[in-house]
């Protein structure tokens, strides 16, 4: 009764990364590291034998929550509880030599982020991916570009998807520079002066840094940090989770943009089969999942709002008020980024784009995104050009008012200039706007540079290309 | 009368970051990219003679604000206005071509932020410097390490520098990767089709593309951005803003700890010569300098707060109601972390260590800190361990009582344990205690090392030792 | 050179709150306050002559900045520096008494929030009775009301207006309620212990009482804080501060959607005569000033995310790292929030509203919206529910197909309905569409509450209808 | 295997609360909703028999989560499901009368924010209640009241409790003023016309302006709001969450403060019995509970910038991509508070105060702190001040010199000044010294006058001070 659930894992979040948080893969990841610890201890000439290693591996994953929960109720440490769990299923007591309990959950929550980003990256790559199909099966259809929600010039819609696809990469590229370059704190001690290691190792410091690099190597992270105290510097979740939040933008900007393509029916997010927005209403299909894929990003800005206030907000060696900071926020913003990659992959998906509408709206507006060349051809037939951007200006504006107070249904503009002093016939002028291809500059080169720029990331990345989203809510 | 400042930059931030930012320094930046354009479009062809461009160039630094504002008010166009008045001082008419405001506006605002984040590295580096000095400086004074705000295991002050010296370092490191990183809009024109530029080109696309790669090359930015529209992407501002947060955060943890080491008159931040921090009250010496430091972070965290914001909330080709933002978040992020690296130089060359009362502190603590080690020796005598455990955390609860309750005036915890069943006698114990170097661990070590991985870029980056900060409020 | 503005301050702000947070205008709320504390010291028996006060009074606003400085410059000290000038000035030496400098700063900067507060009160309550002026005037305008940005059921434009109205409504009262609970730190000495004036007054803490509620009524704040210590709670910034950002979350929502309707062509923010969006292309009416409405509400965001950070962080008495942030954070909140009511203001007095277009929208989506209402007409007529439902969804979707795949340019479902076996004829089925009027439900009524609460605030504050926003950028 | 539960709710929130936003409360709210709805209409002349109310209202409680899901596989659609389970328990089929989903769900999530409102309130009252106890009990015991952390003049701890206490209240306060005048949504249709309501009540306006009153009071909202979309405007939940991060102030300046005392071990947070900080190190008690409190407040910062993102930011009539972030920071946010109030309640039962130790750092400082006063009697005695002045100040500052430099351990200053020039003899210098309950100042009252603001909520909320605290983790 009354047990509540973690909305993001439950509800959005796929499963992959909620076995990392969840009780039973964190209690793997800490096994892990007892393993890559005993490791480096029996290179370093430690007396732990190779049997002993391979019988804690064998059962790494045989966890029992509940077990652990009892051996905690009596010796009151949910450390010791875990470390009695594991060597009584390997049979053996070879885990946590030289090591404080710091030493064990710093750095397993590090891997816990590292992890979470790794599948993050893949997961941002396969959005990259479908960006990129999408930009180019649409890349000869014309729309109109909008700056500040209004018409401006023609482009295509292959360009737009490119554009925010571009800005995706870049959050990519940043992400994966943070991760190539992620650090962890190591084996440190309680204040990180690493004592109780030279102590273990009989005061060799060198063995001890050794060690220290085994560790980082048998977990896959670059590199260990030098000078820490009790935890780890708390910018570095600030770090993470920011650039969570910079990594979603692009696919944020894009789902803003298809929300307001779906309230003029030239796009929407699209809807599975059977799926019907209202019964009574069949026009009416909700813009649901972009709207949450822009409601998670306002759900990491929370969580980077609350790492910033742990940042740089040490005391002495260890005390930023972070525990339960921590425990909320960086799963959560795990989670969240998850769930917005699940639906914005469903979304890449199932959008639909209605051409017909879309050619309706350039048709209204194009004359008007022409005038520029218009004019500059009325110049060449010898018009003045002073002259012709007047008569254009005021013709405008003449059809843009008739146009708003109903007097006209369409847009005239072409043929009313073909009756002014402008020297250009009906058919000039209709030919000037029907130059669309030319008039999208150079969207076909920008989509094809963005998808040979994504096809490095897919090579890098073969399994990105092979993700297949599940069913969202 | 009633004119405003602005506090950030008039208060606190250094001249060379307000140049960039200030009337004159951005037009400056206006022209330099003018001129960068002209250059790169005379390479390709275009008609610019050698000497407009040395024409420009001679002139570039004669920014006169007030003949500009004169000239907008008879042509009502910013840009237009900076055009003829940088034409009239050349004497040439080469600028803007192709160009619409925006092309011109985005990569000085960029250019901007680019130079901006150089000079902050290098200022980041020169207190780098400093640290690794401080940590040198103190690499033997032993200090009471605390966790928790409570007193932990020895180690030394120079490695307490070290360590937010090294949460600093990553910082500049993730900084130094975005700066490597940065990627410039480029001249895309109104919805980033490059529409303007192929027509200037005569359709020659690989001109084009040519075309912006010498502007960047110019630039000395590393790349452009492939597919853009109006603007790019406001994510790059949450970016570069975020990561000013990220590297000022070990200064954070470095002047909170300096307020708490006041608080206990162990450290403090020092004064100048004549300063005294109230009449009446010698002693009162405030952490003015630490708390404006933690307060700039504060500050810095709200223009992350804003530019979170605009970042993946652009509607189509560019409308993120972005222009009030970045006007005040931009500059101001940056005046604020300029003047937090001012006052962080300036406590650090300032700061005093008072020995006696750090001797005094550990000569209270270590009998406490040394218990583990005491056990230890007490079972190579021959106690049992559980015993020895039984009697050193019973006599210790007691003298911590008599402590607080004013019992006793001195830690007498040595004196009774020597009258316990342990079988050590007094002078055994203190030399327990007295093996404070060994029990500091690997702190030399890792003060050294965090001094070479500064030395690294002291060298890369040679003028940041050389910086000399001046006097601030 | 490089002098660099404020600028929020010196682009948006009006010149009444400018003139509060100036450095003139500090100096003068000081000088009020130094008067009052005279008034009440004289009233309680001290020796201050009435024309002391009279003279003090006399000269109260006459500030020179530079004089102030040149004495601060021999002094040494700020506050010194404005006493004397001000006692220079009147011929007196009679304020100060028994103060400590935060007794001053601490109780002027309260009288700016105060003063600010109540001028932004006034300026929202102008917002509030143009608005209601606005939904009067559209009352019987009906416009497609959306959900999630797509057509859902009939309302009315005035109903709109109201609906963001009550929203800003809303937030004034809560201003309101602040403001009228606002609570002033008074005279309380060094550390909060009314040490000072307790010697003032030669021990009687009752006229030390008294003292401070006098004061509390000269500067018109309701009440004083009981127990402070050096400074008052900086929970109190931050309530203000964000209930600024409450207040302005009406005007947010009505620009976003004014942004949308602008991109549609059914109303848009106006434009002053001769103001055109581009001379080539005048259909572009930019939404610059809702956009910059909504920038502010980031600004906004970004000052409540430093004083939160100030919020409950207080160290002892008082050490909040605050003064910079504090610096910062409080006038420029208040800049931004007057900037946004002065574009706010400017909108609802230039908006243009599109009639023909919007009713050109309502007949594209009415028979959809109509269709519940139909099918209720079909059973009556004794079609069986389930048949008349299954009949209109098959139908509507077709339409909607063949609308948006350019099949069909206007819908049709009428004209399908009629020829269907649901027994209603196309006359009686446009029957049901012109209904408008009752389709709108209780939207006249609403819009009549909501311009009888305003009238409510518009006579309690009777100055508030006349306020005339100047000339914007 | 890997279900993830609500961090907050189940590690720290209490039995209350949880009730309200789990499944089953949510439910049970809705239920409420139903029969509000029922009462009104049948009161305004709908059909519906007392007895069905009855009915429903026996089986209110009887909620089957499972049974509930079982239905919304087979109708798809999740209130629907709820509508019949809720009809079948009760045996009749009156609920839901002309309402939309967002009728019940908005009018739900209002009533589910109230009611936690309501809770939280209580509990802070709860608190006050403790502080007011804690102040009064420590109102004689005289500190070192500090500012920027450094010794500044005599408090008492009674004071700084009440200082932190007067914080906590000026929260309440402004709680309750959002409380009382909390307004709901009330039955409103799909785009806030009213339309189906009015259909119900066949055009009868009055009715269904009584209907919505109605359902206010019997929900005990004090009132509607007049004019709305299809949902309540979002800056209600900003308002209420940043109000609650308003309320937790007090104890976050509390418990900051808690954790700088146990640093200098004049205070700590307590332990239960049986809690040792660690078997080897007795003295280290460190403050989790303190640091806890300080955390759960960054973590409502976080949900604050959550909501701000909403507030200001609907679209037409609706869309504000609000859902998922409202299921995640609005019960969040009432989880973090309800646990920081469980943590504070534990710690103000807990902790403890070392008068010994204060004592101590009253002997050291005094000296320093009374030198104002000394000055003044030494002038009575005939010195001239500038001259006193300046002995004094020479003295104590080579007084702490010495005592920074070790070359004296206690604090000389009155044997030194009593040997020089002053004219005050060591005994007279003493007695200054000794008045320390003279130069507390006004502490006394304060804390009594604090006492007395607390108890009249005491009385308005007289179960508050009977609730206890459960065991926290």
């Amino acid at each position: 009764m009354n047990k509540i659930e973690n909305v993001l894992a439950q509800r959005y979040a796929a499963s992959e990364i909620k076995k990392i948080w969840s009780g039973e893969g964190k209690v793997i990841l800490e096994r892990e590291l007892w393993i890559a610890v005993m490791k480096a201890q029996r290179d370093l000439g430690l007396d732990i034998p190779v049997e002993a290693i391979k019988s804690y591996e064998k059962v790494k994953e045989n966890v029992n929550l509940e077990n652990i929960a009892a051996r905690e109720k009596i010796n009151k440490h949910d450390v010791k509880a875990r470390i009695e769990e594991f060597c009584d299923l390997a049979g053996f007591e070879h885990i946590h030599k030289g090591m404080t309990s710091r030493d064990l959950t710093e750095n397993v929550e590090q891997l816990q982020v590292f992890s979470s980003l790794k599948i993050i990256r893949e997961k941002a790559i396969t959005a990259l991916i479908k960006m990129s199909e999408k930009a180019k099966e649409h890349q000869n259809l014309i729309i109109t570009a909008r700056t500040h929600n209004v018409a401006a010039q023609p482009t295509t819609f292959g360009k737009r998807i490119a554009m925010f696809g571009q800005e995706l990469l870049l959050g990519v590229e940043a992400l994966d520079r943070i991760i190539e370059n992620y650090a962890v704190r190591g084996i440190k001690g309680a204040v990180g002066t690493q004592l109780d290691q030279i102590t273990l190792f009989n005061g060799d410091k060198k063995k001890v840094f050794d060690f220290e690099n085994a560790i980082a190597k048998h977990l896959g992270i670059s590199k260990t940090i030098n000078a820490v105290g009790q935890v780890y510097p708390r910018s570095l979740d600030y770090e993470v989770v920011s650039s969570l939040y910079n990594l979603t933008a692009g696919a944020g900007s894009f789902c803003t943009t298809l929300r307001i393509m779906a309230g003029q029916e030239t796009a929407n997010e699209g809807f599975v089969k059977g799926q019907v927005g209202s019964s009574a209403m069949p026009h009416k299909m909700n813009s649901r999942s972009c709207e949450r894929v822009n409601g998670f990003r306002l759900i990491l800005s929370g969580y980077v709002a609350m790492l910033a206030g742990l940042s740089g907000n040490q005391w002495n060696e260890g005390d930023v008020s972070c525990s339960v900071v921590r425990r909320v926020a960086l799963p959560d913003a795990f989670f969240a980024t998850d769930g917005l990659f699940e639906t914005f992959l469903t979304i890449l998906n199932q959008m639909e784009v209605f051409a017909a509408v879309i050619k309706k709206e350039n048709d209204y507006y194009f004359p008007f995104l022409s005038t520029t060349t218009i004019m500059m051809e009325a110049v060449k037939k010898g018009v003045g050009r002073e002259n012709a951007h007047e008569i254009i200006k005021e013709t405008a504006v003449a059809v843009v008012r008739d146009l708003r107070n109903g007097k006209i249904a369409e847009n005239d503009l072409l043929e009313r200039l073909s009756k002014s002093e402008l020297g250009l016939s009906y058919d000039e002028l209709k030919a000037i706007i029907d130059r669309g291809e030319e008039l999208v500059g150079s969207t076909a080169a920008q989509v094809e540079e963005f998808a040979r720029q994504v096809e490095v990331w897919s090579k890098k990345f073969p399994n990105a290309k092979n993700y297949c989203v599940g069913a969202i809510l």
